[in-house]
């Protein structure tokens, strides 16, 4: 297929709702420098959310200078002390990262995750969550993810910056959100502090009914965690299970 | 789709004969800093053909450092005096761009792109061409193009740097290789010697039936090429259409 003047000005304009909710967050972040070409390259596709968390250097001048045109961006970021606090009401969390971890979430394709991120991010703000330059994602912000997602790369050398790495995944979903539609899946989704707050309950409850030994936790939490990560729950469902969970801790 | 350990293991190390025919051609780079950080941009994905006409200054110390892992990228780049030197043996020459141009070729996205990329680079080398950081490609490289090809991006911000550029293309790729196959379609392509022969006989041939003015030649060369490039001729039909040439040249 080739396309006309006309085709390629739909395009560039189509329906990018979506991207306004998509957030990059960028976790404990070294060099400025980077933080300035990961805002060129959002904007370049259209997105704008930039979520800092604990830079080592922000505002910061190495920053201006590699976001170009793309100051707006960093001028609008969002600077927080925690990963928690910059998946606030956000109902998707997507980490990225280069390899299979040990016990670890769904791991997807970018272009199988892109068309998931796209779809939600229509209805309520969805997070992208990128780890230092060094070590990637700590085990503690991986848990926080619903869905791993990696970006297929030359096995023998996969050294992806982080720009190039946030370029990548903003053309994807840039692409996805041309044309995307809201899905009329019906039910909405929960947010972070809602799912935050049942795997509290969880926890809880499952050592009061002496299932969870807080001395002995072993991975259990993590497991479950992992389960319920792959459903991506409605608040709903996480309503009626807070429910179950109060029922059992009363029995007790 | 999910996939398992071993499913991206055959993904990670897929067909990818593709990739070792691509060319990256880098027009008149001004800085080697760019120059190191498409060639990190390219391993990462598997290329690894990197061709540079006249750069400004290459080899260089800011290349290297923004190669980081990918010197020998570097090391064994193509350094040509023009761009039909780089194109040499080539059989399908796709220039990006990103602005539709006067009486331009065929326009497509890199997503419709790759593909076509991808299958003819299975059995031949195939050159993207790249312009300046400041101004991208120029009328007369345009016209040695046979495609071009567009990253669709924000229409409000589309400033992405070169190696950003490379890398979202050479992700593309890659992607398409995966599993590419190698598809009879029976014919080998013309390369781009055979083609500028071709154009060359087609100019003196038009010079020598009166029908090109060489003093007022207007823009007839410019068009013929754009239909001829849009064909992506065979080296069969070459030799025909010379056929062809070599007669009515001789009725005159």
């Amino acid at each position: 297929m080739t396309f006309n003047e006309q085709d390629l000005g739909a395009i560039l304009h189509g329906n990018q709702a979506a991207l306004g909710n998509v957030r990059v967050v960028l976790s404990h972040t070294s060099h400025p420098g980077n933080i300035g070409a990961v805002a060129r390259a959002m904007k370049t596709m259209g997105l704008s959310q930039l979520y800092l968390v604990n830079p080592k250097r922000f505002p910061d001048a190495a920053a201006d200078a590699m976001a170009s045109g793309a100051t707006d961006v960093l001028a609008s970021a969002t600077v927080c002390n925690s990963l928690d606090e910059a998946l606030q009401g956000s109902v998707f969390a997507v980490g990225l990262t280069a390899r299979r971890r040990d016990l670890s979430h769904t791991m997807v394709t970018l272009r199988e995750s892109a068309p998931q991120i796209v779809a939600k991010a229509l209805n309520a703000p969805v997070a992208l969550i990128f780890g230092t330059e060094m070590s990637g994602l700590s085990n503690a912000e991986l848990e926080k993810c619903q869905q791993l997602m990696t970006i297929p790369v030359n096995p023998e050398y996969g050294s992806l910056n982080l720009a190039a790495a946030v370029q990548v995944v903003a053309y994807e979903l840039r692409l996805c959100s041309v044309g995307a539609v809201a899905l009329d899946d019906g039910f909405p989704l929960a947010t972070f502090e809602e799912i935050d707050q049942f795997y509290t309950h969880l926890e809880e409850t499952l050592i009061k009914i002496d299932f969870l030994d807080p001395k002995h936790p072993k991975r259990l939490m993590t497991r479950l965690r992992r389960l319920f990560a792959r459903a991506v729950l409605e608040k709903e469902e996480v309503n009626i299970l807070r429910g179950v969970l109060k029922a059992a801790g009363q029995r007790k």
